[in-house]
C-alpha cells in the first residue's frame, strides 16, 4: 500500500472515531451524516506528510490534521447553503436534507469542534496552531464572499479571481502543511517555504479544474464537459478571454452567454476561446503556479524524503489535460 | 461613577477599537454595523468583575472579556437569522439589511474573531481558556436547537426548559465569570464556583424574563405585556400551567391558545395561571436558583471585595415584579 494510502486510511478511521451526543438530535445526525460522508481527506494527509518530512512521527500531527478535516467540512456545510447545492460528493447536503437553520447550527457546532480537536494537540504548540488557523479560517470566509461577490460583479480581473482562489481554496492547504512543519519544530523559514508551497499548488490545482471543465476528458473527470460554460461562471479561462477578445470577438463572447442550446454554447465558446489562446494561456498561469510550487518544495532543508508528497503532487496533476 | 458603569465603558471603548479590513464590505460592514449597535456588555463586564475578584488588573483579562461578548454577538447574528427576527436591539438585523448568506459568512467570521481575542491572551492560559470556551460554544448551539425544538414538541417538561435555558443563556455567564478566575489563576474550586454562580444567576435572570413579560410593569419593562402568551412560547410559566392543569382547566388552558383576541387571551392566561399558582410556583423557581447563586458567591473564599459583583447581581433583579 503506498504511503498516502497509509495516510488517507488513518485519517478516516480517525474520522469514525470523532463522536457527537446523540441528543439534539437535530444538531448532531447531520454532522454524522456529512462527516461520514467521504471526500478525499486530501487536507489532513497533507499534514501528516508533512509532518513526516519536519522528521516526527504523523502520530504527533493527528488531532490539528483533524482540525483542518474538520474546519474544512464546517465550511462546505455554510456554503452549500450559500450556494443553494443540492448535492455534495453524491449525497444530499444538509440543508437539503433537513433544513437552512439546521444547517446553520449544526456548521456551527463543527467549526467549534475543529477548535475542540486543535485544543487536544500538544499544548506546547496550541498558541501557534491557533493563530494561523485563525487567520486561515478568516481568509477562507473572505474568499468565499469574494466568490459570491463575483457572481454579480459586471467586471472581475485576472488577479482578483487568483486572489479569490488563494483564499478560498489555497490558504487551507497552506495551513494544513504549515501545521505539519509547526508540529514538527521547523524553522520559521521552512514554515514559510511548507506553506507558500501549499499557496502554489492550491491555485495550480483549481486552475486545472477550470481547464478540466472544457477541455477534460469526461470519462476521466466524471462530470459533464463544459459544465461552467453552461452556467456563465467567471473562471480563470472566461477572464482570459474577456480580457483577451476586443471587436467583433468581444461581442461574440457577450452573446454566447444568452445561447439556449447548451452544447451549441459549449462549442461555440470553444471556437472563441481557441482564437483568443485562452486554453494556451491558461496553462502557463498553471504551469507558472505548479513549478513555483515544485522549486519551494525543492528548497526545503531537510534530511527527510520527499517522494511521499512529491506522490501527492503526482496524484492531484495526473488527470489528463 | 460606580464601578459597573466604569467597567462598562472600557469594554465599550476596547470594542470600537476591533477593526475590521475594509474589504469585503459585504463580509465586514455588516460587523462595523452589529457590534457598534450597543447591547448592555453584561458578559464581558462579569469577566472583569471576576478578574478583579480574583485578585488581578482588569486590564489583564481585556482580550478574553472581548473574546465573550464577539462569540455573544456571532450567536445573535445567527440566532436571528434562525428566528426570522426582522429587529435587534431597536435596528434592522443584519440578514434584513443585507440578505441571509451575508448574515451566515459574517456570523462564521465573527465566531472565528472571538478565538482570535482568545489567542491574544497571555498564552500560558489559552490552553485552559480555550477548553472551557470550546464547551461552553457547543453547549449554547445544543441549547438554540433545543430551543429550536421545543417549538414544534408537542410536550416539554420544567426541566428540559431549565435544561434549555442553562445552555443557551447560563453557560456564557459561567465562562464569562470563570474566565476572571482562570486569568487571576484562582483555585479549582473557586473557579467552580464561581462557574455556578453564574448558571444560577443566569437561570434565575430568564426566569425572571418569563415573569416579567406577563406580570411586569410595561413602562420598566420596555415591551408590552403578555407577548409570550400571545405567540403561545412554551415559557416556563406555561409549563407549569401545563404541569399543573387537570379537567377543565386543562381543557380551558388548551382552548385559550387558539383564541383570536389578545388581550383577551392575555387577561384569560393570567385567570388560568391565578387558578393554577402559577405566578407563584415560578417565583420559588426563581427564588431557588436566586439564592443559590448568592450562596455559592458568598462561599468564594477570597480577600477581595465582594460588593461590585453584588452591585451587578442587584441590577440585574432590581426590575420591578
Amino acid at each position: 500500500m503506498s504511503e498516502l494510502l497509509k495516510l488517507s486510511h488513518l485519517i478516516e478511521s480517525e474520522i469514525t472515531k470523532i463522536e457527537f451526543p446523540l441528543s439534539p438530535g437535530n444538531l448532531y445526525d447531520p454532522l454524522n451524516y456529512f462527516l461520514s460522508n467521504g471526500g478525499k481527506r486530501l487536507r489532513p494527509v497533507l499534514t501528516l506528510l508533512a509532518t513526516e518530512l519536519g522528521g516526527v512521527q504523523k502520530e504527533d500531527a493527528i488531532n490539528c490534521a483533524l482540525a483542518i478535516e474538520v474546519f474544512h467540512n464546517f465550511s462546505l456545510i455554510h456554503d452549500d447553503i450559500m450556494d443553494a447545492a443540492p448535492i455534495r460528493r453524491g449525497k444530499v447536503t444538509v440543508h437539503e436534507k433537513w433544513n437552512s437553520n439546521i444547517a446553520i447550527l449544526s456548521g456551527d457546532v463543527l467549526l467549534v469542534k475543529a477548535y475542540q480537536l486543535l485544543a487536544n494537540q500538544k499544548s506546547q504548540h496550541i498558541p501557534e496552531l491557533l493563530t494561523l488557523f485563525n487567520k486561515t479560517a478568516i481568509e477562507v470566509c473572505e474568499g468565499q464572499q469574494m466568490d459570491m461577490d463575483f457572481e454579480t460583479s459586471e467586471f472581475v480581473t485576472v488577479d482578483e479571481y487568483i486572489k479569490m482562489i488563494r483564499l478560498k481554496t489555497s490558504v487551507l492547504l497552506g495551513c494544513a502543511l504549515e501545521f505539519g512543519f509547526i508540529v514538527s519544530n521547523n524553522s520559521i523559514s521552512n514554515r514559510k517555504k511548507i506553506y507558500d508551497f501549499g499557496i502554489n499548488i492550491g491555485i495550480a490545482f483549481q486552475i486545472q479544474d477550470d481547464l478540466l471543465d472544457l477541455y477534460g476528458n469526461p470519462d476521466k473527470v466524471g462530470k459533464q464537459v463544459g459544465g461552467d460554460v453552461k452556467s456563465n461562471k467567471k473562471t480563470l479561462l472566461y477572464l482570459i478571454a474577456e480580457k483577451n477578445a476586443v471587436g467583433d470577438l468581444r461581442e461574440k463572447l457577450n452573446q454566447v452567454k444568452s445561447e439556449l442550446d447548451l452544447n451549441s454554447k459549449v462549442s461555440a465558446t470553444q471556437e472563441i476561446y481557441e482564437t483568443l489562446g485562452v486554453k494556451i494561456e491558461t496553462k502557463s498561469y498553471l504551469d507558472r503556479y505548479y513549478q513555483q510550487a515544485i522549486d519551494l518544495l525543492d528548497s526545503i532543508e531537510t534530511e527527510s524524503d520527499k517522494s511521499a508528497i512529491m506522490e501527492m503532487v503526482n496524484y492531484l496533476f495526473n488527470r489528463e489535460h
